[in-house]
């Protein structure tokens, strides 16, 4: 009944070396405690279970085949729940639907859940504690989620590429065709439904023109069959839309969403999809936005345009997600007086309380586009009376492409605890986007994810990581960046104490690194035209794109003050306004997001500005060649594919370092004119 | 016998409208001077004729289409050579083999010619004549070439792109096969011929997989065809040439020149290259340059390279011509001392004397690429003792890619009559590259082709004017850009003075409107870095290309000099080198080419470097403004395809060159802290 391990192998041919890569955190290895493998044995010795149906078949898989690979048995399934001893797997309706509770005494081990789906995440629970060779004699846990929507969108195109994808080619879609052999996406669910993700989009928000097609007969039996396998791991799947599909594929002159041959079209469209896939989750949509068509076309403001939508989609359940990335992307770089930064709110806030409550939307962490360090969108903790969902990156279009190594998780820690005082203090980010403080009806965070068909899944190895990270913390935004990592490290490399204390050293700074040898202290940006990677310091800068550092022979820094700027500041709520508009106040590594200010102008830190950008950018070189130490000195403990990988990126990711440390420095001391203190070499 | 009109119409399909476009300066348009037609028909009653050939076949069809359309009527062809009156072809082996002479008396028109070719380009000038209405009578022209060779380089690739193409994709090939209807190619060849071209290559030097199959028996059928049709105007059709094909396509794993397989692979290719085509006149060759093969591979050099081919196509009259265009592109941007400037005098200046006598180096024009301004490539006047050609480019890479009015010719003469040195004062490039100063067995001109499928040949209707002076003033380099502009307009606007005049005012400034609106005082670059269009001050500043400028708070500009800089200088003959070494002497408009200097210096001009750019910058501009004012002017007496066409290039270009000034002087004014003393607008 080893299926898993056999699929696996099929999987694109790969290797048995490039196996280990492909298996992620389930890894499954064999224990080699003999006083362990006892232990698990006796208490694994039965599984009961109490219902039938194919989640609950996906967790008696997971189990059977995750025992035979670490403790070398198969558990007996006893499906008539009469055994005394062993696993007991029990639906709770007690229990809200998605938590679960694990205890153990005396060698019987039940787990209970609110749902399939909450066993399922328990099931990934002891999993991993046995990975990790916890013991799990008078184990007495309770899990519930934070966010009830956890959500992973795809932007993979039916050509076979991948958006922003720095991990392969789609392994959904190749030459505008569903790839037939659908393992890869079975062993994805498996990964995504194993950290908690109950929900993705499987299509680019980018809808071109094939893309358009799959709410159509030409692809819906294929999407189905994609829902099927997702579903099975607890997985809700949605479909991006083009907001001109009326034109494009209704044959229709408008996508008007007043029209009533708009709103017959999009009826008789979800009719249609919501027959051939009953439990599609609903559609995502970005519309007026980076040259996509939308309701701004007819003269309509996006409630209007996502409203519509959401009225056809409302009898069966469905949501629509309309995406909060909206602003100018034709902007004269001449005019200083429009800021991009402003366009989510000044778009959005203006709406609050008219969309219907099956519409979400979906607002970028920042105010710009995934840098490295923004401050967080005042949508969050603006809107009152909106459901809404938290967007993440776990691809690294702007932190390295997953060829540098960043640990994205303390990123997002900080975006979660930052105190919006929606409420007055303490109207933490975590609890406005879980529902919690507005009581939404449909709350919770979607990321962007990093995986492709390469054999990693993710590029870079360690870019796994953000993966299981993400599931993870956006489960429970209260475990540290530390335990997260500490969990995924022992699941992936094993419990070899020098290894994972290696490997935390290299994840731990590895943000403040990258941040440390690219653009400084919040500008953003930087970097290369397009496919934005590398540096570029005024690459953006006389552009249409709206990303502007405004450097001069004296300074530099977006002034985004109430008082003499942009007036972004005035979109958060006062005690952030006054945090952010006084010099004195304003934090460091945001400075030149909100200001601007002379070269010499002194940070709380005691250093100049300059002085600052020369420091941090000599020693972000320095943390990767650190990192790189670390690494070799663990070769022996680590198979040679993943060590070879990963030292053969942080090789390049250090070259990389050098050319930002050198480029940032001779282009701010060709500027300021200001030597470094230290006499270090700037070109 | 009208072929040639009613061939046109055939030519993809082409509109009336478009026709005025494609026929360029052809146009055959009806004459409606009555004693003018009286006098042609006069002169024309009979065309008595030799020989008979395929080249003298082009001139009697040309003669009578042209005939036709400009005063209609068909003249009589006599190939028994008896009448008296008329036009008499003749071949006059006394004269060169490209002179021809033309006298007229009491309506006898007589045309000889050194040979049939001679004949065609003494047919052609009495076309232009004709065209433009000039009186036959007592006519006594005396012409040959000052060139013996005058090529052109098409960079078409066999997928149907061109690189660096601006006028559509090419007219030889689509999807890895020669196009079919060869109309097109039979019209270009008329073109050509009708400015003197005498040899051409029809694929890209950067040859790639299916482009290195050029050679083989799966394209050389079709390769013949396409000679065969520049054989019936006089031109000679070359090939560029992997020069690794014998590892691609020769199944050897070495392309070493002194490797004996290698030798006989080259031997037999050639041998049946030339059974198949035995009129071409040789091979084009991208060595060393840009990642592409060549002989530092195997540790031999250009001259081991190049002669082992040229051995091996000696045998058939072939020729090999060989880029000089070898330079470090993986340069480190932080080392100054390496200079991309110096490269081809480096690698080349050394082996003098070495190369066989059917190899020809082609040399660009600059030492860099075909920037706004260079200076001369010092191997021009270097090599004395090795054939040579001029490298130009008409298609216009970094000068407005044919969006951009741009008249080239003005340029192109300030390289011609640049003095070398090379034998004392007074030895001008014009006669250098002609062979003349150092008895060159062969000698001549290339340049890098602008035509595509665009219905008007070169995307702007303008540069058909690069195109047609181009062959002008390498048959007769003392021709003035005035004189050329002149023949061109007239021949494809007609005779209306107000027309004349005003396009003559648009074309004779605009190489100076460009360069003013771009990179300033020689500098060159700024551009978007891979496609080369629109401003981007740092695009190279920080890559390994070579191409620098430096720019710090206090000035700008590479330090060149032998004194101080790169050296570069010391690659002149003396008198150049005194002149650009010292900042007394060296022009202004070369200055930041050579020197490093303060924003503050002051000009031979008067002004400083720093009000200089602005000033040119906003100069630059009005010219364009000034252009399309007079373009305007004109709109009733220009069809309304070309009017359009060319008005809305110009709208686009007045776009663009405010972009250009905008983002120079806000860079630098940013960068320098030094006002405009005029207070105008800087961002």
């Amino acid at each position: 009944m080893n299926v898993f391990r056999q699929s696996e192998k099929r999987v694109d041919g790969l290797s048995e070396k490039q196996l280990t890569s492909y298996r992620a955190w389930l890894q499954y290895q064999p224990i080699l405690n003999q006083d362990y493998i006892s232990d698990i044995k006796a208490q694994f010795s039965k599984i009961s279970v109490a219902d039938e149906n194919e989640i609950i078949s996906s967790c008696i898989t997971e189990l059977s085949v995750a025992l035979k690979e670490m403790v070398g048995f198969t558990p007996v399934v006893d499906y008539q729940h009469t055994h005394k001893v062993g696993l007991h797997l029990t639906i709770n309706k007690a229990l809200p639907e998605e938590a679960y509770q694990l205890n153990e005494s005396q060698k019987v081990l039940r787990l209970s859940g609110g749902s399939s789906r909450a066993l399922l995440y328990g099931t990934f629970h002891l999993l991993r504690l046995i990975q990790r060779q916890a013991q799990l004699s008078d184990l007495n846990i309770t899990e519930q989620p934070k966010n009830p929507v956890r959500m992973i969108n795809h932007w993979d195109d039916m050509d076979g590429s991948v958006e922003r994808g720095y991990a392969g080619r789609s392994f959904f879609y190749e030459d505008y065709q569903f790839i037939q052999d659908r393992q890869r996406i079975q062993d994805y669910a498996r990964l995504l439904s194993s950290v908690g993700i109950n929900a993705l989009t499987i299509n680019n928000v980018n809808v071109h023109q094939k893309e358009t097609e799959l709410i159509t007969d030409t692809y819906l039996k294929e999407v189905s069959q994609t829902s099927d396998i997702f579903n099975q791991y607890g997985i809700t799947m949605y479909l991006s839309i083009n907001y001109a599909a009326p034109i494009e594929i209704g044959g229709l002159n408008t996508a008007d969403p007043l029209d009533e041959g708009v709103k017959r079209f999009w009826q008789d469209t979800v009719a249609n999809v919501y027959q051939a896939v009953p439990r599609l989750g609903g559609f995502l949509v970005k519309a007026d936005s980076e040259n996509r068509p939308g309701p701004f076309t007819y003269g309509r403001n996006h409630a209007e345009g996502a409203n519509m939508l959401a009225e056809a989609i409302k009898p069966f359940g469905g949501k629509v997600i309309w995406r909060c990335f909206v602003y100018d992307c034709k902007q004269d770089w001449r005019d200083r007086k429009t800021d991009r930064a402003r366009a989510a709110y000044d778009h959005f806030m203006p709406l609050d309380g008219q969309f219907a409550d099956n519409v979400i939307l979906q607002i970028k962490n920042g105010p710009m586009d995934f840098q490295v360090r923004e401050p967080v969108s005042p949508l969050i903790g603006g809107l009152a009376k909106t459901n809404q969902f938290l967007e993440f990156q776990i691809a690294q279009e702007y932190l390295g492409q997953q060829r540098h190594l960043v640990y994205l998780i303390p990123q997002w820690k900080e975006v979660l605890e930052f105190d919006t005082y929606a409420k007055g203090e303490g109207t933490k980010v975590k609890d406005v986007v879980s529902g919690e403080v507005f009581n939404n009806k449909v709350a919770g965070i979607v990321a962007v994810s990093n995986v492709g068909r390469d054999y990693n899944w993710t590029g870079h190895t360690f870019a796994q990581l953000n993966l299981y990270g993400y599931g993870r913390l956006i489960w429970n935004p209260d475990l540290t960046a530390e335990e997260i990592a500490l969990e995924w490290i022992e699941q992936t490399f094993g419990l070899n104490k020098s290894v994972v204390d290696a490997i935390g050293a290299m994840v731990m700074p590895s943000w403040q690194a990258y941040e440390n040898y690219t653009s400084p202290l919040g500008i953003g940006w930087m970097v290369n035209v397009n496919h934005h990677y590398g540096p570029n310091i005024d690459g953006y800068e006389y552009m249409a794109w709206g990303t502007y550092h405004f450097a001069d022979r004296d300074g530099l820094g977006v002034d985004r003050t109430i008082k003499s700027g942009t007036g972004y500041i005035g979109q958060y709520h006062e005690a952030n306004s006054k945090y952010y508009e006084e010099l004195e106040s304003c934090p460091d590594e945001l400075l030149l997001f909100f200001h601007h200010v002379p070269y010499t102008y002194q940070l709380k830190s005691g250093k100049t500005v300059i002085q600052h950008i020369y420091d941090t950018h000599f020693k972000g070189v320095e943390q990767v060649e650190a990192m790189i130490k670390i690494w070799n000195e663990v070769s022996e403990h680590i198979d040679e594919q993943r060590h070879h990988d990963v030292k053969a990126r942080l090789e390049h990711q250090l070259w990389s370092a050098k050319e930002w440390r050198d480029i940032i420095n001779t282009y701010f001391y060709r500027k300021s004119g200001i030597a470094d203190q230290h006499n270090r070499t700037i070109y």
